[in-house]
């Protein structure tokens, strides 16, 4: 977000949204290069539900052209308190923005250490400190259960503590799990970058699970309205093959595979006890810079590749707190961003994310995405949205409500006046620093244009064009006060 | 083009054309892998003309299967004298060369400076040094429209002279303009690069005008035949939004919209006052160095992303002077080349070009392009060129002219021999640091390969295997008069 | 390979098969992306055969889906004893592994000196040192050919020795012959990376014959059954365009067209003598560390770029011997990887492969492929195999022998069970630091859960979850001994 060796001559210099160039890096992005025909876009809600027994998978219908397109899929999960989302891995990335409620992220990534420990819920308030000596034992030689179980905890790989406000990313291929520990159901909309380089595979979501037998909506197969009954990883192997593999006996491998399991994608999981790191605001925010800081260095001074580790990877970031706002304007909004300089993975996964809030009224300024599609799903609130294609036909004009997701492609013109009520909404991004070419105020096309050319352009004069140019003294977010002003004056 | 750490054993050791290896940085360019099959290429004139007010636009016909294979489309532009381009950005990343005239572009990088400065046309000779002090007062509280010009004279972004002889690279999503200040016409080539990661749409160029009502013909549509009366991406909104944008009146926002408006997409605009800083013959070549330099510095030392601002990017390059080639033989012509070594974001478009003078019947050593798709445009004179595919088939064999295109795929070999006129010509390159393998010369691949495995290989003998080897003395180039000279000896 | 800043909090923190991050660096690979509804795996042997005159080349059936989805192609090669594989490039990256036999391997790079001598066979113990002074002379000048040949050895690009167990990576694009100078036929095996970036035609190999008139197999056309009589690349020239650009004689074209040479791609050459620096085992490690060293330096320290010369790529590497092993088990085997880590030039290509040997019944842990596609073939033994798909469905169960090979899609589960003889492989990925993340053993995915998910996701026992996580104490390749010692104590 900063903007360094650049000379202020003006007022008008500012700093803007992605302005920090990536040149001489190459941006890998080929998405659906099939079809990009759109004649109407819709602002849609999820077309199908996926019940389980303690939450709610909702699908987006990606059979609509503006998924193609943009190479994307959309869902929305709700885990109850309690709700355990059952461990899985997906072919694509997922990029999760929390709605609602609080919850504890697992991450499973192979080779790195079991840097957590937890106490089985028997042994709470028991031996805390096993000899470490012991640990070293063979299991076999080990006298019973108990005997085992007091001699060293339970160890796991990290755990994260999310919330409202936060992103999370869910890398492809990576073992994921999601336990709502707080009070209130735990919302979350994702983009499923179906297109992402990461996918080996066809162009369509798809989730392996290691635990259940949950019902399946991702992917284009379950769009069609039928449900499918899909079984975990482990139901296609071997009994006898998985129990040698394993080493355990054959009664543990049913269980495993779970055949008569009906409670779905989330499970209720009602005494699940884990030990996180105690969570407060105070601690949050310097434990974040600090991960921050480690990866610029690793990144920008020396990147020899070998102090980059996926084991402290960050996967998160809070873009929900106004106090973390990239642009503001007081009598307008304020909006924050996500990019690859704040999460340093998200320059492989070529995605970004913007957390908007628009006052009651208040207008986003005439845009275009220069490097990036737009899925925008409405929060809060409600907007007037209209956007136009390259011949200059109007392909969408309506409000969009809560609840709600819009597509914009790349390139297309885009307006957003604020409703009654403000509008608060997140978009996801497919380039992992996003730019916009605002068409209006002190950031637009029309300001670095020198206004002789603007007055042939649309046969106007002097005055006009130098309204058009600086009519508008605010950036992005545009409020209704300054309009009735100038008004006045004018 | 330097060649670092290569010991020099013999004379066969040679700069040579991109040989400077990429390792360790992917290439990231997933082309047109639907359709390859190509039976016949052709040499082509446009297809299409879209005459416009002070201008033609001119389309090749990119249903040809040679351009899918590519992925890229072409078209020629001419501009009058007195003509404006309308500001308008595209899908994809176009690549200029300039074949005649001269002229001035503009280009909106969102986020930058409006670092230049020109007074309006009404003010010519008037205040030239406003009081700084009274640019930060609010606009409203100014007397009236006099007294606003006053003030401050109008301000935009950088814009660039070019001539004939320059590349220029237009940037995808990035607002464009072009005014033709010069005594002649102005003929530019571009080749559309549908297939750059950048643009995430489908294989189709758009453009996307913010004034006027262009007639549209890229992209396959408009190769149709139909010229579509497109409109300004203004046309798409309501006026009252528009006008609440950008705090105008509902007039102005009409004529933003131009319903009426013939013009097409160059218009006349006669009195477009332009200041530059004056140009020079002197002043240009030192200018391009320091840039080149500063690049350099960002990106090799500490690539930490902070000075690389798309601000300063360099965006043209002049490969029409003699005194500037990379290849020279006084018997037979030159080969000036510009890839990302000489300008740094070709890196991101994967993009190079390559300006050829063959002399009288001068030949191009048989060669094929190792990592790129080539377009060859003829810029004057004539020659006769043959391609041959995998099956040893050739695809191609006749006489290119001015003005003709002709599209040679990755791998495919060709043999160039210029008329009694030489032969002058573009070719554009699919990527950054485009190879090519010559069958002939000091470089080639036989000259690489032992005699010994050449005798086997052909079943000659050792004198034929040298002959083959060393038969020809000089590299890329061949003179008409150094063959003569052989055979007389031989 | 090698796992810096990690904290080693427990026993349970190992080294990993490609643990090593990638973060910040953009993974460009879009591959098969048009279907990869896989129902069915195969275990193949080659199809279709193309014998030569010193050789026999054969093709797997690129038809079947797998091999689309994974967006590659296999062949191997068999070349007896003085055979000579034809001078040749492709339009696709060759990842070779060499199962039997020795040779020489010349890969022609355009503007890289000819480093290498070898003296013409009838000059064999001859003048070793010719006048450095005479070299510059003109060759029209000479007296006659014995007084030419008198002067300079023939000179060359680097020969390559390679061996069995050494992996050969073969670019795109580049000249490459091969020679079996040894006694026995030299077999290698080879995947054909069709979907790779640096082939911009499409998903089919191709195959350019600088010599001959080979049949061709390459390529979803030659696998229809029909053998086709391609003709090498000089074929579609014209003789006396040919004539004038090398400057040599018409009857020389002719035999360079060779238009009846029947011996295909792989003819005898007797008497072939090639000079290379003397082979031997003590020589060839320091060597390799060196060139090894050589890059970290040029890439990890300063990449200006500079320093990065095609001209000494590496392009080979050993994975045969045990002593380079990366997994050991003594009860149960041994791995050994090859990724961009070992031969920089993979990250380029997104390629690695892995060199397997299985143990009589060991396991090989089940697992899925994180961000790659694998393509196994087996070079000795048997092993059974099970292959599951996201819906729970065994798409693949049966006994895999030797020369046959299996394509596992990205994500998909797998588990290897080595039959009474042992199981030897290499496995090819499409991802040049290629990760899996195995369900079972010290690294499984179950560690690094915790006890409490695993017990409510599986609705277990806390002593069954500690089972599934602890049963096993071995990594990736587990033995049949370990899993009876369990047994006997259980």
């Amino acid at each position: 977000m900063a903007h360094s060796h650049m000379i202020s001559l003006s007022l008008y210099v500012l700093l803007f949204l992605g302005c920090l160039a990536q040149l001489g890096r190459p941006q890998p992005r080929l998405r659906g290069k099939t079809q990009c025909d759109i004649q109407k876009l819709n602002a849609q809600e999820p077309s199908f539900r996926f019940p389980s027994e303690a939450g709610l998978t909702e699908f987006w219908d990606s059979n609509n052209p503006e998924f193609g397109c943009a190479g994307v899929e959309f869902e929305r999960n709700t885990v109850q308190p309690k709700g355990l989302r059952l461990p899985h891995y997906s072919n694509v990335p997922k990029f999760v923005y929390v709605v609602e409620g609080t919850g504890v992220q697992g991450t499973v990534i192979p080779g790195c250490a079991e840097t957590f420990e937890s106490q089985g819920e028997s042994f709470w308030g028991g031996q805390e400190q096993p000899g470490k000596g012991q640990e070293g034992q063979e299991q076999g030689s080990k006298g019973g259960q108990e005997g085992r179980r007091q001699r060293f905890p339970d160890r796991h790989q990290k755990l994260r503590r999310f919330q409202k406000g936060d992103v999370l990313i869910l890398l492809p291929g990576f073992t994921q799990w999601t336990y709502n520990d707080g009070d209130v159901p735990l919302v979350t909309v994702a983009l499923l970058d179906v297109a992402n380089e990461a996918n080996q595979l066809d162009l369509q979501s798809r989730k392996f699970f290691l635990a259940g037998n949950p019902q399946q909506g991702g992917g284009k197969e379950g769009h069609q309205g039928q449900q499918q009954q899909h079984r975990n990883i482990f139901s296609g192997f071997d009994d006898q093959l998985l129990a040698d593999a394993f080493n355990v006996d054959l009664k543990i491998i049913q269980k495993l595979k779970g055949p008569k399991d009906q409670r779905g994608s989330t499970v209720r999981a009602e005494k699940l006890q884990l030990f996180l790191p105690e969570y407060s605001e105070q601690e949050q925010q310097p434990q974040q810079q600090q991960e921050q800081q480690q990866h610029g260095v690793g990144r920008g001074w020396r990147s020899n590749g070998l102090e980059e580790t996926l084991c402290t990877v960050k996967l998160s970031e809070n873009i929900g707190l106004p106090q973390e706002a990239d642009v503001f304007n007081p009598r307008a909004g304020r909006i924050t961003t996500v990019n690859s300089q704040k999460i340093p993975i998200l320059s492989s996964l070529q995605l970004s994310a913007e957390r908007g809030f628009l006052y009651s009224n208040a207008i986003f300024a005439p845009h275009w995405n220069i490097n990036a599609h737009s899925a925008l799903y409405v929060i809060r609130g409600n907007a007037r949205i209209q956007v136009v294609d390259h011949k200059g036909n109007k392909v969408f004009d309506d409000e969009v409500k809560q609840g709600q997701l819009i597509i914009v492609p790349q390139y297309f013109a885009v307006i957003k006046k604020a409703g009654n009520q403000g509008f608060e909404y997140v978009a996801f991004k497919t380039n992992d620093n996003a730019m916009i070419n605002p068409l209006v105020g002190r950031l637009s096309a029309f300001r670095a244009i020198p206004e002789e050319v603007l007055r042939s352009s649309f046969q106007i004069s002097s005055e006009e064009a130098e309204e058009l140019k600086y009519g508008r003294q605010e950036a992005l977010l545009l409020s209704e006060q300054s309009q009735q002003g100038k008004r006045e004056v004018a």
